[in-house]
């Protein structure tokens, strides 16, 4: 993911990351961000509108990365595999290897509740990008949407389970579980059910 | 849903979404929201932390609505089960009624973009509050968080169709078929699969 992000945009990131973890989200000003990265503030402000922006550089390559892994999944998945298929292409590749960095980040995120805030529009622009992925394959609007919003929930259950896991299960492994344990949930019918779905999507 | 809400911030409501459609978002402002209503704006800003915050009143019954659909929900159901029972339950009394007010609002959040982040924010208050009624019901931490997440997107999923589409079928029938549809997108197996959740989960 990194070749989506000039280097003085992931230099900043690092130095608030470490900063921000070592004075608080509040204790860090933007002229020592950009110091420890060895750059300016000007700089700083070319790449972040403020502070808290620094924190949500990935969410930028959000919709590119998404495009990509859905537009090279190999043919013939339904919606959800197609899905799943990217995220755990993801979750083997770059996350995986920056655990360490996603927990920094997530420990602050978790102090601030603006932050917390902000982290919920993060989780809506990546079920925008699958969704909008979806949708360029093929798949029509309401699954897309449906598959969209399903497949983020399970990967910010993942997320939250291996990064405050002590068992040391690789991300990919945790979502497979909860996308299995899914599988469970909603294969128990509707109570009263009998609900057809042919007419009212299509 | 209005027992929780007091009358003045009701009708501070009303008069807003009716001067939104009428002038856009944009060109009313508080002092003729609380005219409209027949109040002061220090009546409006007593219940309101600004212009926005006027369209965002229902969110604040939401925990309390959804703890109690789910705490009076009828024993033995599973955890999705029981998220769906409070959900429809909701849809067929209520939110049916109210449909022509509900599509006036959600044509002013669509129509600006500060609006649509504040509504993803509300979406993230309905998962909340449908995880901790599971927890209180005796669910486990990760099944709470899961479910909760899967049915606040079927329920903004079924909204969205509910309100878009022309075909006046119910909400709860909506929510109902793509439940249904749910079973069927999640009971496909993951590719390359055989993962079993027992372990990482408790």
């Amino acid at each position: 993911m990194p070749r989506w992000a000039p280097n003085a945009a992931l230099r900043l990131e690092r130095a608030a990351i470490e900063l921000f973890a070592e004075k608080g989200f509040a204790g860090a000003t933007v002229p020592e961000i950009a110091q420890r990265a060895g750059l300016t503030t000007r700089t700083f402000f070319r790449h972040f509108a403020d502070k808290r922006d620094v924190l949500f550089l990935r969410e930028r390559e959000l919709p590119a990365v998404v495009a990509e892994l859905l537009a090279t999944a190999p043919p013939g998945l339904d919606p959800l595999a197609l899905a799943m298929h990217g995220l755990e292409s993801a979750a083997t590749g770059d996350l995986e290897r920056w655990k360490d960095d996603i927990r920094a980040r997530r420990a602050i995120v978790e102090s601030e509740p603006q932050l917390r805030e902000r982290e919920r529009l993060k989780s809506a622009v990546l079920t925008d990008a699958i969704r909008d992925g979806l949708r360029a394959g093929g798949v029509d609007a309401d699954d897309a949407a449906l598959t969209a919003a399903v497949a983020t929930a399970l990967f910010d259950a993942a997320l939250e389970r291996w990064l405050g896991g002590d068992d040391g299960l690789p991300l990919v492994e945790v979502l497979a579980r909860l996308r299995a344990r899914l599988g469970r949930l909603a294969s128990v019918p509707v109570a009263g059910g009998g609900a057809e779905d042919e007419g009212v999507l299509r």
